[in-house]
């Protein structure tokens, strides 16, 4: 384990710059994964510290490559989820690229995939065949179902497991059409989960020298973000539908209307929703009975919804910020994606980095949600690889 | 560092059961959260594994406590997302309740908490001061915005920072009333980075003996899982909007319209819609220019989703889905959250768990989405904790 881990940091590992690069620093990923799950998880270990190597399909790459939006024929998709990352192509059905594969896997810490369940074991690349000849190494397999269960071979995407979790069940609005979540949140929820299952698996490994099988369905993700809506149906029996823009169980926490544009009101507790019917000058609602505690607000979401709607279009939106803002009252305004970005807050952050295509473009990218002290916080990150881009170093590191 | 590691195993560790308990079953985490973000955290590391001590007010406890839905006065809410945890009532302000708490810090590996950012530096456990006296600890903070930035200060909600972070604004309906995903997805993804972040910092205390201050900020989560809608907008300058039930670069990648319910179809690439078009008997459209590539489909997305639910119209969704499946094109039905939890996949996955309120009534939750190899994934949980229920043991572990 030991000299593993040093050989790794001397020659193959991610880097030798110290701690300003991440605290996964020391860790190599080698990455099959394409399109979302498995790149998205790669990105967050990418953004921690980790090399990650891509192994990419000779000719086309990452099938995310030929998915839009593009700018001058190059994919800005691919490109977000990408950066920072080395890429190498190989075949591996050939033998002289299983060849370069294998050695990769002899010295990585992590392999990371997102096949159909079965592909990696028709190419030799199974778990128990990879656990016996690199005992050290972690598995983390993304799928749509996972690697047991009935439906387990079956291909899935990002909305499939949208409509089959139940999430599209519970958003939009009542007796509207189907709504899906606006990003392919199937997809990020189980890049997240693979995270927090290979980082276990990291250290689990420290204890027992031995490398694990993470298997992190999307189907399975889910199921895992539905709270509150489970507990609902858990309780009731009656399966939860959509509420348009409101909390089911938390009221006032909604979206409601100004003049000239909607607010989001979160009064989650008494003593906010006292000090918002003080700020909005309805103290007659705090004597009101069906509005005395939040279940009984709860019970009576839409009058008081109609009550609060009616004062708020009454004034504009930023009027009604300052004003709840003035008075500790949580609400914010409905930022498109723009603003969002341009948020002094979001930049404050570095939560708006500056990325590039493969041929150095600047391209705008989500920064890393994730602050730890001791470690640099980039505002900017190293651009996204040409196919093979990388496979010269590789080899050298590699030693062949 | 070792004999801290050893003495928590032996005492104040989370299970001396090994390995079927987690990965993380050496970990302790004293836990000052209340609600979901941090909550959630904590549910996703006690599932693998780690000891968890909810550090509650005297009192009421966890603000949870009292949010619906109930069951028999008792909040299947708190009970879902608090299973398996242990539970002691400390008032941070007496002296006699910190130096009890101060007894765990010294022997714990994790601190989380999701207050108002400077609420801990009034209590005096500030992250220097914490890092100061007990630097081994790794000190996590969920917070609305942060503990940097301008709005730092301000205290935030789930549908806050969904609105200010961007993702109302992709769903929903294109003209449409502003549209919540339907569940609280500004918590869940805080905690899923919080727990990235905490395994992180896991990770580089092995190398370093030190821990560290892990700070996420609920809308900097958000702006991170906007993927493609952040790459539309750095490459167009034009803010994206909702789509309703179809995905903005992947066509066809939406739900449509059978004769008695709606469908989802994810045929992500050539060869899938290929497939589709032939298990559909619409092989015209593969000869027809506007759906020759995914980028084009994805500018005819309106005139081929006619075609498309014109020729479903024909035929109920059970009968359009056997036909799919037949022809490995990835499809699936809207589930509402009672047919999702009781999907064979699901089961199978023990992805509907039982856990139990703290009476011991039983009620379904959330299974934990994280497989890992060599782990048991048990299909019970432990009970969520009376408030205070532990104090006793807790106390007796840290031989107070």
């Amino acid at each position: 384990m030991k000299s593993f881990m040093d050989d790794s940091l001397n020659s193959f590992g991610a880097t030798t710059e110290g701690s300003s690069a991440g605290p996964l620093s020391d860790l190599v990923v080698v990455d099959l994964s394409r399109v979302l799950a498995g790149p998205y998880a790669t990105m967050v270990l990418s953004d921690l510290g980790a090399r990650v190597i891509k192994v990419e399909r000779p000719g086309t790459g990452d099938d995310s490559r030929a998915i839009g939006p593009f700018k001058d024929g190059k994919s800005a998709y691919f490109t977000s989820i990408n950066r920072g990352k080395q890429s190498i192509a190989l075949d591996l059905k050939r033998a002289e690229d299983r060849e370069i594969f294998e050695a990769m896997l002899a010295r990585a810490d992590i392999l990371v995939e997102n096949f159909r369940p079965g592909t990696m074991k028709k190419l030799g690349y199974g778990w128990s065949a990879l656990h016996a000849r690199f005992p050290q190494l972690i598995y983390a397999a993304a799928s749509g179902f996972g690697h047991t269960g009935p439906d387990s071979q079956k291909a899935s995407y990002d909305m499939v497991v949208q409509a089959m979790g139940g999430i599209m069940s519970v958003t939009g609005h009542p007796g509207g059409p189907p709504t899906r979540v606006g990003t392919s949140i199937g997809d990020i929820t189980a890049g997240l989960f693979t995270v927090i299952g290979i980082l276990s698996g990291v250290h689990d490994r420290q204890k027992t020298g031995e490398g694990r099988f993470v298997d992190v369905a999307m189907l399975d993700g889910q199921i895992a973000i539905l709270e509150n809506a489970i507990a609902r149906y858990a309780v009731t029996g009656k399966a939860p539908g959509p509420l348009g823009a409101r909390h089911p169980s938390i009221t006032p926490f909604a979206a409601y209307p100004c003049r000239d544009a909607h607010v989001v009101i979160a009064a989650g507790n008494d003593a906010l929703f006292t000090a918002l019917c003080r700020a909005m000058d309805l103290r007659e609602l705090l004597d009101d009975p069906r509005f005395a505690t939040n279940e009984t607000r709860s019970d009576h979401a839409d009058a008081l919804g109609e009550i609060l709607s009616a004062r708020l279009g009454e004034a504009d939106a930023a009027d009604w910020l300052a004003r709840l803002d003035a008075a500790g009252v949580p609400a914010g305004p409905l930022h498109d994606v723009g603003e969002a970005l341009g948020h002094p807050q979001v930049r404050a952050r570095n939560m708006a980095i500056e990325t590039a295509f493969e041929d150095g473009t600047p391209l705008t990218a989500a920064g890393n949600p994730v602050k730890i002290s001791g470690f640099d916080d980039p505002a900017s990150r190293p651009k996204a690889p040409r196919l093979d881009e990388h496979r010269e170093q590789i080899l050298k590191d590699l030693g062949l």
